[in-house]
C-alpha cells in the first residue's frame, strides 16, 4: 500500500494521484514502494487502480479478442473542444464538462458527435493504443451479443436457460428463463456489494481471476462452478436486481448457442466488421473462460466506435454489424416498474434491457455502465456517443452519475443548439 | 494429465497428439481431462504443451508488444511446395522435408527464399494470426536490441555489468563485462538441465513466472532477484556456457541502458519499423519484468520478419531497422574455441555471439534456438530464412538438430541449384 493511501482518508484528486507524476511501476524493478502485483491485491486499491485498469493485461491471463486482418475503420475527426460546455451537478454546483472529467477521476474520454470525434482526451495511465478495462461495460458487449444470437434464432429468450446449460440445473438458474437472466430479473441469494469484502461479488471475482485466492480457500475457483452454486432468493421474474452472474449466465448460454468462445464470438461478429483499431481482451479463469462480466478491455476509441454502432442501429464500417431491431429492443427500454423497487437514485424512471441501462429521459438517452467510471453513453436525439474511461476511488456510480449525466445531458442540448 | 500420457512411455507422433483432434481446451468447460491449466502445471506436459505454446497469454500474465499504428509489410508470396525436398538424418535416414516437420512437431514453418514466402504450413493449434511461444529464440531479440543499443553508443559492451545494473554488484555478475553476458562466457553456478526438476532453470521458471510457485516456497519470485542471487563459479570469458539468466542481465542493461520497458524497446526500435502483423508480447513476472531470455510469443510469419531483416543485414520494409555492423557482428559469429568444450555434437565447429548460434557451416549460416524446436535459421548464401514454431515432447535441441539441420541444408542447396 502507498504512503499517500495511507495518509489521508479523504480520497485524493485525480492530479494528486496520477499514476505517472506518483511514479507506479516505473523503473527497473519499480522501488518497492510504488510496485503493484496480483498477489498482493495492491491492484485493487486507490490510487494503484489508476495504473492497474490500463494494465490488466500485466496482472492476469486474458485471451485475445482479433481485430482481424484488415484496416482500422475511420473515425472521421473534427475538433470541437467542449470543455467549457456548464453544467449544474445533482446538488447544485456549476461545473464545466471539463472539470467534470477531473472530479470524476477520468482516464479518458472520447466524444462522438453525428459519427465525428468531436473530441479525445486521456489523463493517467491511459494511451490512445492501450486498452482499458471495462468492468460492467462488458456486460453490454455481452447482452449484444446475445441479442445477435437471438436475432438469428439461435437463442429463444422464453425457453428455460438449462436448455442450453443443464450444468445449472440444481442452481439458482435451474428454473429460471433466458431473458430473466438478460433482464437481470431473477431471483437470487447472491449480493453484490463492492465494498463489502464479505460480499458474494468477491467470490465471483475469485473465481474469474481477477481477485487472488488465499491459502485454503474453499470456494469456487472458475466461472462456471461459481455460478452452478447460486441459490435461490425470491422469484424470478418480478423484479429488476443487478447481479452480475446473470451476465455470466448470459455468457454461457452465447457460448452453447454459438459453440465458439466468447472472446472468438466478440472478433467474428463486432471487433472484425467493427474495423477496431486494437484487439481487445477479456481476462480469463484458470480454465481460460472469459469474464462475461466485467472481463473486456479495449481501448477509448473501439469503445466509441462500438457506441456508434448500436447508436447507428447497428450499422457501423459500411456494414450491417447487428440487426437494427436488436438495438431498438434495447433503446426501447426494460420495465420501469420492475426497475424502481431497486431505488437507484440518481436514475430515476430508468429501466435495465438486456444488459443496457436505459433512462427514458426526454432524449432516450441509454448507457453501459461499469464500476469505477467506465461507461458509453448514447443521446440518440442529440445524435451523441460518450465512450469513457476512469479510475475512480468509489466502485458505484452513485460517486459519479450526480456529476457526470448533468454534464452529459448539457452537453447534449449544446449540440443539438449548435446545430 | 492426459490419458494419453500416461498410456505410453513412448512419446506420441505429432499426429496421434494433434491438440485440435484430443480436443484440449474444447468445450465450455473443457471435460476435466481436457482441461489445461497453469495452476496444476498441465501446461508444461506432453501432449498438453502442444496447446500451451500457442495459448500461453491465457496462462500467465503478459505485456504487449505494440505494433504500431501502421499497416502490416508486404510479405510477397510466390508458392513453391518443397514439402518433397529430400535429405539424410544425421543417423543415416532419408526423410523429406514434410516428413521432417511431422517428426519434429512444428507448429508451423514460413521459408522465405529472396525474401519471398515460399511455403508457410500449419498444425495443431497455430494459426496465422495467433502467437506461439519463441522460447530461447527470445534471446536473439534482446541480443539483436543490445546490438543497437551498443551501435547508438548506449552501452559500452567492454564494461562492467554494475555500472548499468549495480544491484548485481554481490552476484557472480558483480566482475563480469557485458560483453561476456551477451556471448554466455560467464562463470556461474547456475544450471540448466531442463528434465532435472532440481536444475536451477527451474527456479528461473518460477521467478519469471513460467512454472506455479508452491506453497511456502522460499526462493526468488522476481526475475531480477533471481538474478541478484546467482553465484560465481570458474572464470568468466574462458568458455561458453549456455545459461539463460545471461540474457535476462542483457535484458536489465538494455532497459537501463534506454529508460525502457523491454517490450517498449522491442515494440519501438523493431516491431514497429518492420511492420508486424500483429502485436506480440512477452509473459512477466510479478512485477511487470519481461523475460527477456525465453518470455517472447509472436507470429510465425513476424518471426519470419525478422529474420529477413536479419538477413539483409539490418534492412526491411524500406528501413533500417537494425545497423548493418550490429548484424554482420552476429553472423561472423563468436569463439569456436570457446565453443568447443560446451560438446553440442549437433553443433560441431559453430560458436555463440550475442545471443545467436552461428554454424560457420559452407553457407555461413546461423540460427536463433529456443526449446521444443523454436527456431530462425539464416541462409546467407541460399537467401534463405526458416522461422519455425514446434512443440516437441522434447525440450532440448539435440532431438530436433539431426532431423532439422540437414534438410534445412538439403533445401538450401536445392534453392541454389534451382536458381
Amino acid at each position: 500500500m502507498s504512503v499517500a493511501t495511507a495518509a489521508s482518508r479523504q480520497p485524493q484528486t485525480a492530479a494528486e494521484t496520477d499514476p505517472q507524476t506518483l511514479g507506479w511501476m516505473q523503473g527497473f524493478p519499480p522501488p518497492q514502494d510504488k510496485t503493484i502485483t496480483f498477489q498482493d491485491g495492491s491492484f485493487r486499491s486507490f490510487p494503484e487502480l489508476r495504473w492497474a485498469w490500463s494494465n490488466v493485461r500485466q496482472l492476469v491471463p486474458t485471451v485475445n479478442v482479433w481485430r482481424g486482418p484488415g484496416p482500422a475503420s475511420v473515425l472521421p475527426r473534427e475538433d470541437h473542444d467542449i470543455g467549457a460546455s456548464a453544467s449544474v451537478t445533482m446538488d447544485g454546483r456549476p461545473i464545466t464538462f471539463a472539470r467534470m472529467l477531473e472530479e470524476t477521476y477520468a482516464d479518458g474520454i472520447a466524444v462522438l458527435h453525428r459519427g465525428r470525434l468531436i473530441y479525445e482526451r486521456y489523463f493517467g495511465a491511459l494511451k490512445p493504443h492501450k486498452p482499458h478495462i471495462a468492468m460492467s461495460v462488458t456486460k453490454s458487449f455481452t447482452g449484444t451479443l446475445a441479442g445477435i444470437l437471438v436475432a438469428e434464432g439461435k437463442i429463444d429468450p422464453q425457453a428455460p436457460i438449462i436448455e442450453y446449460v443443464p450444468e445449472l440445473k440444481a442452481s439458482a438458474f435451474g428454473d429460471a428463463r433466458v431473458h430473466e437472466a438478460m433482464d437481470m430479473t431473477t431471483g437470487l441469494q447472491y449480493t453484490e456489494v463492492y465494498t463489502d469484502k464479505n460480499s458474494d461479488v468477491w467470490g465471483l471475482r475469485r473465481a474469474n481471476g481477477m481477485a487472488p485466492i488465499p491459502e485454503g480457500y474453499q470456494g469456487a475457483t472458475t466461472i462456471f462452478d461459481f455460478l452452478c452454486a447460486q441459490k435461490k432468493q425470491g422469484e424470478h421474474g418480478k423484479a429488476f436486481a443487478y447481479k452480475t452472474v446473470n451476465s455470466d449466465v448470459l455468457a454461457w448460454i452465447c457460448r452453447r448457442a454459438s459453440g465458439m468462445t466468447l472472446s472468438d464470438l466478440l472478433s467474428e461478429r463486432i471487433w472484425t466488421p467493427m474495423g477496431a483499431e486494437e484487439d481487445a481482451h477479456y481476462h480469463v479463469d484458470r480454465v481460460g473462460t472469459e469474464s462475461g462480466g466485467g472481463g473486456l478491455s479495449t481501448t477509448l476509441r473501439d469503445l466509441a466506435r462500438f457506441g456508434e454502432t448500436i447508436r447507428n442501429h447497428g450499422r457501423f464500417n459500411g456494414r450491417q454489424i447487428a440487426p437494427a431491431a436488436v438495438v431498438e429492443d434495447i433503446a426501447r427500454g426494460g420495465d420501469v416498474e420492475k426497475f424502481k423497487p431497486a431505488g437507484y437514485t440518481t436514475l430515476p424512471g430508468a429501466s435495465y434491457r438486456n444488459q443496457w441501462w436505459v433512462s427514458h429521459n426526454a432524449h432516450g438517452a441509454y448507457m453501459a455502465r461499469g464500476v469505477h467510471g467506465q461507461g458509453i453513453y448514447i443521446d440518440p436525439k442529440a445524435e451523441l456517443v460518450i465512450a469513457r474511461y476512469a479510475s475512480h476511488p468509489m466502485a458505484g456510480n452513485a460517486a459519479n452519475d450526480p456529476v457526470t449525466l448533468p454534464a452529459y445531458m448539457a452537453l447534449a442540448k449544446d449540440l443539438i443548439a449548435g446545430g
